[in-house]
């Protein structure tokens, strides 16, 4: 395997931007929403059923016979978001088989944990990541700061309870990742330009060794 | 305040190796050992007990008098404790207004909280820590990786506990930094170099602003 950067974010925290330039910056592929498509193209789901599951913990109601006896008939939601999960899965090890790459999201640094890749971590902190969503706000929506910051918690409470879910391991925990960087002072260009030199660098000199 | 870099690190990580770099690199103060130094100047006490305490919570021995009364007495040892504490606050603003510069450990990057310092914490994992260690092991020493990791985990539960105990905020927490990197597979002086131009970058953006 080449280099694989792979992005964990907080939403709103800058983490799918600075994957982006990243990629830009060093003339590699990027994957986000493209998983998405590749996973519609190898299960019989629709692209709406695979964005709503793809980076969600699978939703599990208790069996209707829960109480009374035990189940013999599989959850079939369930099944469906683990069939997705499983297919993302083996598309992130092709993609990174293939070529240098970044990849957005999605357990990326937990699934390619035995090839090693460069494993970041964007954060922010709330006031910035409600600042950051205002700039991209849909016209006429007028969230006040307190909704937004609400909404903000809620899609960062699903993507903790995806990686964790799927991983066994705490979101954001420093210990799975090379850099975690706080993203509420800096601006994202800059550091995509300078961490593009610095990951170059340290990529050579693995490569010398 | 102009540039100042706080590195918080766990023992062996190579966290005063990175800071020193960066203060090479950007031609600025470094700030480690002359602290104690300093403190010494300050204060009626010896070298060796300031520097004893300078990085560790206070021992606290109970009272002789605890389970019958309120002691009227302060503790001395304590006491003692909190003034080479304060004193070394007193040091980190006083460097931190004199030049750019870089300080390693003692809590700075909460000391000068309401400054904005660039505040960097630096780690590894247990087996990049007991690796660099036995690297810097003082001949004749000869311990084994188990004993090199109890004392490595000894002196790292003491830095830990020396932070929370003055700043009431958990060791290492995200939050509470800008970057935090991982030195376990990375070549520290080349990272230094790289992080080096970034930070500049920021600064001067910043000033922009």
């Amino acid at each position: 395997m080449g280099l694989v950067i792979t992005i964990a974010r907080e939403f709103s925290s800058g983490g799918r931007e600075l994957g982006r330039r990243l990629a830009e910056e060093l003339l590699i592929a990027y994957y986000d929403k493209q998983i998405i498509e590749d996973i519609q193209k190898k299960t019989p789901y629709s692209m709406s059923y695979i964005e709503e599951v793809s980076e969600h913990r699978p939703f599990m109601l208790p069996p209707i016979n829960c109480g009374t006896s035990f189940s013999l008939y599989p959850d079939v939601s369930l099944q469906q978001s683990i069939d997705v999960h499983s297919t993302q899965n083996d598309l992130i090890k092709e993609y990174a088989e293939k070529s240098d790459c970044v990849i957005i999201g999605r357990g990326a640094d937990y699934t390619l944990r035995e090839l090693h890749p460069f494993r970041i971590f964007v954060y922010a902190s709330e006031e910035a990541k409600v600042k950051r969503c205002k700039l991209r706000e849909a016209k006429g929506e007028n969230l006040s700061d307190k909704q937004l910051a609400k909404q903000i918690r809620i899609i960062n409470k699903k993507r903790k309870n995806y990686y964790e879910y799927y991983t066994g391991q705490k979101w954001g925990d420093k210990e799975n990742f090379d850099l975690l960087i706080n993203t509420s002072n800096l601006d994202i260009k800059e550091m995509a330009h300078h961490l593009a030199v610095l990951i170059k660098s340290i990529q050579q000199e693995q490569k010398q060794k």
